[in-house]
């Protein structure tokens, strides 16, 4: 696979506007599948995926959610603010309505590194939306236990992110997503100001 | 690519004995390509990979990351120890030595989705890793602040996971890497008792 592999990675961008076109459930199933593979603490898995396809139900995250950003945006640093700005980011979510499904993926707080695992099976879920030719992109309000109330997820479980899954409307500009040369981040047996390369 | 993703993914599995062949440090450059295209909060890319080859930077590694097993080990609940019982893991880490690349993944505490980002930035390599053919754990010490100090790493970066890198000399048990079959993790619309399939 080699070479396909990074190139998928580079393929993938954060997608923030939608087609309407809806994707089957077996579809979703498919994608879902890679997220069990990811490793995890002692092997516990402790993710879970909540698939919401119901209108009413992404209308009431949408609304929640935007509350939450609203807030968030009122008390942004100004590092973020210009990074709002340049991507066009606003407290509106609308890719939560406009998508036909979103995956809720939440984390059993019992399990031992239940944070970093699930972060990884999110991550393989990301890579998987994109070999599907589809698009989404790691939402995380910075309040996220409206979610448990909504889909009556149990106390003992922490939503972490909101991933829509949709078609790609528009790809966002190729400045926004551009990535520091390798030179820049890595470090040969120690950290050091001067580069390898 | 389709199929071919899920593959390598099922196919990785984390490696505890290593063969003590060496990696040229060109391949170790091409497998953190893979990291630099994580999607991070406000594309800030947080992290950065310290490459160890130096042998008495990672004797010491392993001489303090045993001093943190020993103590965890000690204090661990009765599920973990059940587990490491059954996986053999010991609070002696000879992959620290073993394997002839030691990969420190740093986050910078100060950007924004930073642990999350990093950890997607992880899974990223793992994947890149399993694309090589060779083997790797995301190895996690309960305390992870001595590589600032034996490795130089400014105070605002937290070490986030070792990755050994090398040539697998043994696989873990089958039944030891068992995932939950889908239909166990997925929740349609609401979290349920009752399970979709």
């Amino acid at each position: 696979m080699k070479a396909e592999l990074l190139q998928l990675m580079k393929n993938r961008k954060s997608i923030r506007k939608y087609k309407k076109d809806s994707i089957p459930l077996e579809k979703v199933y498919e994608i879902l599948e890679a997220g069990r593979y990811a490793p995890s603490g002692a092997n516990m898995q402790p993710w879970i995926y909540i698939i919401v396809t119901d209108d009413r139900l992404k209308e009431k995250i949408r609304e929640e959610a935007e509350k939450v950003e609203r807030k968030y945006h009122e008390k942004a640093s100004d590092q973020l603010r210009k990074w709002f700005k340049e991507l066009k980011i606003t407290p509106e979510k609308s890719f939560l309505t406009d998508t036909p499904v979103l995956i809720v993926v939440a984390g059993s707080t019992k399990a031992p590194y239940w944070r970093q695992s699930t972060w990884i099976s999110i991550a393989y879920i990301l890579l998987s939306i994109e070999n599907q030719n589809l698009g989404t992109l790691t939402y995380t309000p910075k309040e996220m236990r409206f979610l448990n109330k909504l889909l009556d997820i149990p106390d003992d479980y922490c939503p972490v992110v909101i991933l829509p899954i949709g078609v790609p409307a528009e790809r966002p500009p190729p400045e926004a997503c551009a990535r520091k040369p390798l030179e820049q981040i890595v470090h040969l047996n120690k950290y050091s100001r001067e580069k390898i390369g």
